[in-house]
């Protein structure tokens, strides 16, 4: 949306317009219970609710989803309702306390610091990447990062194959939101996402590690550093954690195996 | 943290060792109820709670705050106990559903919309601050962030006063941290905070101007933009939202009244 804004550049005020990132709450319920309120960017809100409910382990695939539909609008945002597939049971009860969010963070609403891994499996080996390959990713997402150029605020995710081929970005104003909407997308396409590289454009924090391993993505990359605790939970599942992917390098936090 | 990594540059594959921004789980509570678990870098976690609680309504002012004391360590994390001044009293069991959160965000647990604004007052007219002096803000933060320094992954917070000068700084994994850390340790040395600037390194979200509102800051500037629902919150309740404060100039989203 554009909007009227004063500009001041060497002491000279000028009026313009300007686009700025849109963002509202959106509440997600599983049948009736409500599991999550998520400030995002408005759009491709059922992949985020997929993928919000696969990456926080709530469903183990997107077969056990039947569907996700708006049911109603407030004033102030969106609110959908997921539907489980015939004979799928989760008691929602059990979610209503643990996933109340925002941004889609995986570590919100944990009562208990003891509970803060989530399930997720140790990643079998593969697949093989070049480095040349990887060098490539942060250009071609960049390329693709539609809303940026007209914000400069906003996150994307990225999905590439092995070999580099871009399968999809989405953005978001919200990092873990914009890899909900980008899984939640793969789950519907490509299940499971064992060859997939999962790439960021902000930090690589714990959440967004533990996101990609309970989706079984074996493969990170970000623009940014990881964190120390987000290579930890990579290098204890087997992981390949990538950082700082830009002007031709990039660091390996673990799992340098995966790279030819 | 120094950890081996591989770094490859131009095809050329070095070890290297490298710093990692530090991330680990807290967990507060209010006397013996949690309230929130919170992603942060440790370090300055009392004041992480204050500024939490305050930013999130919790309490009103830090007068009704008697303590908060680290109680119990775990193997993953830490725990806090915050207990309230005599004669104050809050139900514990009112937060407990709303604000198990992560990275500080004011938006999460929220289970209904309709609730995602928290009690904020427009705010008085004032402070008056040099356009020149908007200018020199985000060099001043730049400066002090020590750990951006060695990690490159990290966000930052700071307060000025309106004349630029800078008031104190803080660094964390998660932008709503550093603004917690920021209010919270700004809490304990002035109260109110009417006559404070807050400078933020991530983007202005709603979250962020909510919780100046709350902390009754009118002023907030950033490196990068503002959401849309950012600037109709700040200029609701009559706040001045700076974006791209950078590189010799920058956008008023709204309250370019007091700008001179």
């Amino acid at each position: 949306m554009s909007r009227p804004i004063v500009r001041y550049h060497d002491g000279v005020a000028t009026s313009a317009a300007d686009h700025l990132v849109s963002e509202s709450p959106v509440e997600f319920r599983l049948h009736d219970v409500p599991i999550a309120v998520l400030m995002r960017t408005p759009g491709d809100d059922e992949v985020l609710g997929l993928g919000f409910a696969l990456t926080e382990g709530i469903v183990l695939g997107p077969h056990e989803v039947d569907s996700i539909k708006r049911v109603e609008g407030t004033a102030e945002g969106d609110r959908y309702r997921m539907v489980l597939a015939e004979g799928v049971t989760v008691d929602p009860e059990q979610f209503r306390r643990n996933f109340f969010t925002s941004s889609s963070c995986g570590v919100c609403g944990k009562a208990s610091i003891d509970a803060v891994r989530v399930a997720a499996r140790s990643m079998a080996p593969g697949p093989m990447i070049p480095a040349g390959t990887i060098s490539t990713l942060s250009g071609a997402m960049r390329e693709r990062q539609r809303t940026f150029d007209t914000t400069g605020s906003i996150h994307a995710a990225a999905a590439f194959s092995p070999s580099g081929e871009l399968i999809a970005v989405f953005e978001d104003i919200g990092r873990h939101n914009a890899v909900d909407k980008l899984i939640g997308h793969l789950a519907t396409t490509r299940w499971p996402l064992n060859h997939v590289i999962l790439f960021v454009s902000g930090r690589i924090s714990f959440e967004i590690v533990q996101k990609a391993a309970v989706a079984g993505i074996p493969v990170i990359g970000g623009v940014s550093g990881a964190s120390d605790l987000a290579v930890d939970l990579g290098e204890e599942l087997n992981m390949t954690v990538l950082g700082f992917v830009r002007d031709g390098g990039f660091n390996v936090y673990c799992g340098a195996d995966r790279i030819l």
